[in-house]
């Protein structure tokens, strides 16, 4: 298997990681997250419980890596339709979050069902459970990552309408830098 | 040197490249460039001459890749300190292109410079010359990518007050597609 080393490559000014066999220089970058706030006309929410780790059992927004060769809003609506079977209409990008942590970026929709009076959804391979839910019903103790709980805040502030300015971190946490412990501990 | 094949690894639905030597696999992921339009109080906006390939000696906007661990307003602003040697304020997201043929998502930020009333920048390393342009005075036919263009005329629908929802692809354009062969030809 593959052994990697921290090493800054010549011209370079940032240490990578070389294969100490072959040479190879892993350029890590971050990656994007994209992912929707799907809402039905009655306004319930989307949210999708994770059969799967990291976090499982909890839940979240349908979301997931942006794959190569595809736009923002294909993403989401390929993530919608994977761990939810649900197809959706992005709106435009509600939220963009920046988790530093772990080096993502997150780019959340507003979107809609694409057959917005007769709503279908059901639980794709990653998902134990799928479901709307409204406002006061959302298992806030129970989410996956502090940010399906900023994206869900940011949608319930634009919920319907022209979409403003998208929402950022949260002041108290502008690096993203916040664990789920530290969540799970209230600290947030 | 690494010698890398197209293959799914097990489990996966995609192809990826797998080094033949070492079985390391290279999940390519799309990639973030992070930048901003940058305005003096005057209304011109900061551009820089590229002193690199690629589309050396045409005008770009100071953005480069995302590194890991920095939050896009840090990126932004690191940009422009390298590209351009400008302190700048991000003022949020102006907007957010997908570049599906490439790989890439780009976001875009309004900012001004960090002493709006003494501007100050001069060419980095990777730019052979920095100026302030007035609108008129872009040199729009020596725009190094189509994306600058986009990013120009979002900025001057939205140049100063709140931030609205971040422009995205223009409708000819919408995955991003286009080659600078198309916009020389006078395409888009």
């Amino acid at each position: 298997m593959a052994e990697f080393r921290h090493q800054i490559p010549p011209g370079d000014t940032q240490e990578r990681l070389v294969c100490a066999q072959c040479g190879f220089i892993d350029y890590q970058n971050p990656r994007i997250i994209v992912g929707s706030v799907v809402a039905a006309p009655d306004r319930r929410v989307l949210l999708c419980r994770r059969a799967i780790e990291p976090r499982r059992g909890f839940w979240t927004l349908p979301a997931g890596f942006l794959e190569l060769g595809e736009t923002l809003a294909e993403g989401a609506a390929r993530e919608a339709l994977e761990e939810a079977q649900a197809r959706i209409v992005a709106e435009g990008i509600l939220a963009v979050f920046s988790i530093s942590r772990i080096g993502q970026v997150q780019v959340i929709f507003r979107a809609g069902f694409a057959e917005p009076d007769a709503p279908r959804f059901a639980a794709g391979p990653e998902s134990a459970e799928v479901g709307l839910f409204a406002w006061d019903e959302v298992p806030f103790e129970e989410l996956a990552f502090p940010s399906v709980r900023w994206a869900l805040y940011a949608w319930r502030a634009n919920p319907i309408g022209p979409l403003t300015a998208p929402a950022g971190n949260p002041p108290e946490d502008p690096r993203g830098e916040a664990r789920i412990a530290d969540l799970n501990a209230g600290a947030l």
